[in-house]
């Protein structure tokens, strides 16, 4: 009987912007070179050629576009994500880091535009399929220290980044709601924190999820 | 009390690529034109400045995705349509002739690429809202004829018109069992008829459906 390929465990980096993730994603790239099987690390909305055309229409601060054409957009993205690149390297074996994934749609699309956070996670349904998050990691910024970290950033916003405070307060309020209704999956981190002493802890963890 | 004004008609023009869906419009533009409240013509994928960004991805031949990328970026461009263009209009009086519209992702997702049909029609639900058309003109052109006429034409095929014919015959069968399935909204026009003809009874039944 040909063994089978324990299934690699999905990992997700999610927050605010400016909470730091791709500076967190960027030290676990470091920390988890050269492992077998290897550690593949993508990011949302992008990382496949159509998604990265869908990425730059979502981020274009030129466009205009409806909430709903919004979060069509992300599934469509997300869908050829999953298809093309995640899913593929978990059943190969390989662990997958992704920053942003669904609940960035849910904290985004469902509470900050106010689409309904059940109708997003409809939406988003055919575009996931049964790939989970085995375990996600949610950079708690306040939305305060957000708008600090933006003043303070030289580069120029994009769509999304440049809607107002209300909403960043929303987007806030989902990922909080996220972390408290699955707290097996979500580990809420102080993204205050070193990033060097973030990325310490979220590899031992990623660590501990891969098969032995 | 303000009086309101009664919604307009909502019409839609649907059927296989090369069956002449837009010589029919374009007939139908100068055989309509002038009227008040006016007729408005718009076409699928596009008619916004989001959706014909969506609408290039989606016929780009150079670009590949999956189907439900595909599914979900038809979806995009259709919210966009009808929060912008078509709701509005038909609001304000206005009779709506949209060329293409649910029909053809049902019969070209949920059929030709075999999505599921309800699965297509659940995906969309958030993109048409309430908007359902109050009559479709189907031309009816058998997958062969299609072939022929392609053949014959000139224009560089795109990419969903690149696809085979063994996914022809199912948006075929898609187009034919969504006419049987409504025929009090669905008119199967023979897409062999010479097209003034066609447009002459397509104008008539127009007519009848707007507000005396």
């Amino acid at each position: 009987m040909a063994e089978l390929t324990p299934r690699g465990p999905f990992v997700t980096v999610e927050g605010l912007d400016f909470s730091g993730k791709s500076t967190l994603v960027s030290l676990l790239k470091d920390a988890l070179a050269g492992l077998d099987p290897p550690v593949y690390f993508t990011r949302e909305p992008g990382g496949t050629g159509v998604a990265e055309h869908v990425r730059a229409l979502l981020l274009d601060p030129e466009l205009e576009m409806g909430p709903w054409t919004e979060a069509y957009l992300y599934a469509a993205a997300r869908a050829e994500l999953v298809d093309r690149e995640i899913l593929p390297r978990l059943e190969g074996g390989e662990t997958v880091v992704c920053e942003r994934f669904l609940d960035s749609s849910l904290a985004y699309q469902g509470y900050g535009r106010s689409l309904g956070v059940s109708e997003v996670r409809d939406l988003n349904s055919w575009a996931v399929g049964m790939v989970v998050p085995d375990r996600t990691f949610y950079l708690r910024l306040s939305p305060e220290e957000r708008a600090r970290r933006a003043l303070e950033s030289d580069a120029p916003l994009d769509r999304i980044e440049r809607v107002g405070d209300e909403f960043m307060r929303r987007v806030e309020v989902g990922f909080e709601e996220i972390s408290r209704a699955e707290p097996e999956r979500v580990r809420v981190l102080d993204a205050s924190l070193p990033p060097g002493e973030l990325a310490q802890a979220v590899r031992r963890e990623i660590m501990g999820l891969r098969a032995p």
